[in-house]
């Protein structure tokens, strides 16, 4: 694959947000893959998920780390750039150059920070698709993501029901639990709680400045669901860091450190603002919002629907992807459902690629 | 049953811990219900859980809230007062009256703080083993306890193989899994991450000094493993606290106002220090500790173990139980192990009685 080049695109047309405000002008950043034909039919939208970026394969140069889904991207993959054209998107909201709380409001200098509008799954879909009308894609062979880039593909198959062949929703669901609310109200609450948060006043520019103590904490909360007790329990097997430690208050075992680490790493480029702006989205997300239930909701979808997920998701567990498969059965709608037996928890549509990919090539294939 | 009356018992003689260190004097606070019978065989031991006290049952004069297993322990109840002697006693380490990380070292005024020693599960039961002692208890009808009291219940019988007929432990562990020593990584982040925690020496006096905002949050991750997922989605239903708000950044969900409730009512009473300590016990606990594998550490097992595990527990799944029934078969060790069906989650051990009082009533009647 060639080295992948981001991309921003401008728009000056208003985005009418659920929320009633209107966001105007406003940019998405986007990377591309593979080869659009001539009748522009062979385009796939990849969304991504909470904290990642349209950064989904490649390596930029100068780099060693690919992007975040190319296992699955890339020619001769589960995703084949040598067949399709894929774009992924950064989510309105997110901190890798779409329009959010940092960006500056009504054209000035100073960034929106709180008064940020509050962004939900269906307006990033509708920021998705003014991005794909502007490349003359009204027609895509699929729309795939995993997490919140689920969220994104079923609001997809809700909002514009004969715009994609396929909608690919993996390790997600049709409303998001009070239980992953929990998570998220307590993520938001060590970043807000962080002194240097200042009211969303901190200095962007500086990295002392920042809420990163609370945005760690936030982190590491994340780590607790997206990793599965036992794929935690097989990498660290109650290992401590240093054994003479044992009968020290702040001795560490490895799984701490791997969290520290980790969490560390992440504080160098997502933003805390952006992380509340996100949770909010992830938090109030329900296909069902203004209909009676599900079955209701689903009844105009048109997409065929591919449920994937994953046997130890405690984020969102297969029996809440099983109920999309319910109301979808219930409406007669073309649809497949599978449940892959995994052992690395929530993170497995990221990390465990060889389990699902084959699902993904058959579905394109077709 | 009579208004249970705390007592604290005052020792002199030095208490040998795990760490190599010396704690001397101790005090551990604890209270009784019902009679010790002449001959003193009817006693039973109940050990809490990890934010717990010695008040296990009972009603104080003068409040509402009655002891933390009132629904368990009392006349005719599972642990019948009228037939037995029962002792709780308040976790060495813990704020609730036993030396503590808040108590004078050397006998001055000035508190331990962070110069307090790691206390381990097994510290904690042979300070249980000398006050028992000084009350002229050699034997016990059972050891019973849920969660961190179930690790103490099982250290128990590891520690003193001849001193308990039957022990009965609940939702616990033979050795705390990564997934929970991650959990409670975080919740101590938390806590000293929090400016007002100063390394430990905050103004112990002054609730505005405390370091409550760390607290709350730790306090909020634990709920996440206490009440399961389902618990949660049937206790709030996606309900919004105030449905205007759904479009505003800090509007909350039922499930959020629940949480913040508890963690400020949690911070009335419990230490951050005291956490701290109590998490590291929690966390180096392991049955296995010296030992080869869990066979060998409990060959020399002598009571009657009794194991009680619960259907949808996260933090002390079935399976770590049943990790503890295989040992005991295999060195032919006599035990009973009971899944209970429930959807509560990890709390099932303190608010579901009703589903294993009849398990216990059974084990003691024998």
């Amino acid at each position: 694959m060639r080295t992948p080049k981001p991309q921003i695109a401008h728009f000056t047309s208003p985005l009418y947000l659920d929320s009633g405000r209107i966001l105007e002008p406003f940019e998405l950043a986007y990377e591309t893959y593979g080869t659009l034909n001539t009748d522009k039919s062979n385009a796939i939208l990849v969304a991504h998920a909470f904290s990642g970026s349209h950064h989904a394969a490649g390596i930029y140069e100068g780099e060693n780390k690919a992007g975040w889904w190319n296992d699955l991207i890339g020619s001769g993959k589960g995703i084949d750039t040598d067949h399709f054209f894929v774009i992924c998107i950064n989510a309105l909201g997110s901190c890798y150059g779409s329009t959010c709380a940092l960006s500056p409001q009504n054209q000035g200098a100073i960034p929106y920070r709180l008064k940020f509008p509050v962004i939900t799954i269906p307006d990033i879909v509708r920021s998705q698709k003014v991005l794909l009308a502007s490349l003359g894609i009204d027609k895509l062979k699929a729309v795939i993501g995993g997490s919140m880039g689920g969220m994104i593909a079923l609001s997809f198959a809700k909002l514009y029901p004969k715009c994609a062949e396929h909608i690919i929703a993996l390790a997600t669901t049709h409303a998001t639990s009070d239980y992953v609310i929990a998570v998220h109200k307590i993520m938001c609450d060590a970043i807000t709680k962080d002194p240097r948060f200042k009211a969303g006043n901190y200095l962007i520019s500086e990295l002392a400045e920042l809420p990163l103590a609370g945005l760690a904490l936030a982190r590491m909360i994340g780590y607790l669901q997206y990793l599965s007790p036992r794929a935690m329990q097989r990498k660290f097997n109650h290992r401590y860091v240093d054994s003479d430690g044992l009968y020290e208050l702040f001795g560490r075992f490895e799984v701490s450190r791997y969290l520290d680490y980790n969490a560390q790493s992440f504080c160098r480029y997502f933003d805390p603002l952006c992380y509340l702006y996100l949770a909010k989205a992830l938090c109030i997300y329900d296909l069902s919002l203004g209909h009676e239930n599900l079955e209701d909701a689903t009844k105009e979808f048109h997409s065929c629907i591919h449920l994937i997920a994953f046997s130890d998701d405690t984020m969102f567990p297969p029996y809440e992807m099983w109920r999309i498969k319910q109301a979808l059965q219930y409406n007669n709608k073309p649809h497949t459902f599978h449940e892959v037996q995994s052992q690395t928890g929530h993170d497995s549509f990221l990390v465990e690629v060889p389990l699902f990919e084959h699902y993904i090539k058959h579905i394109l294939a077709a």
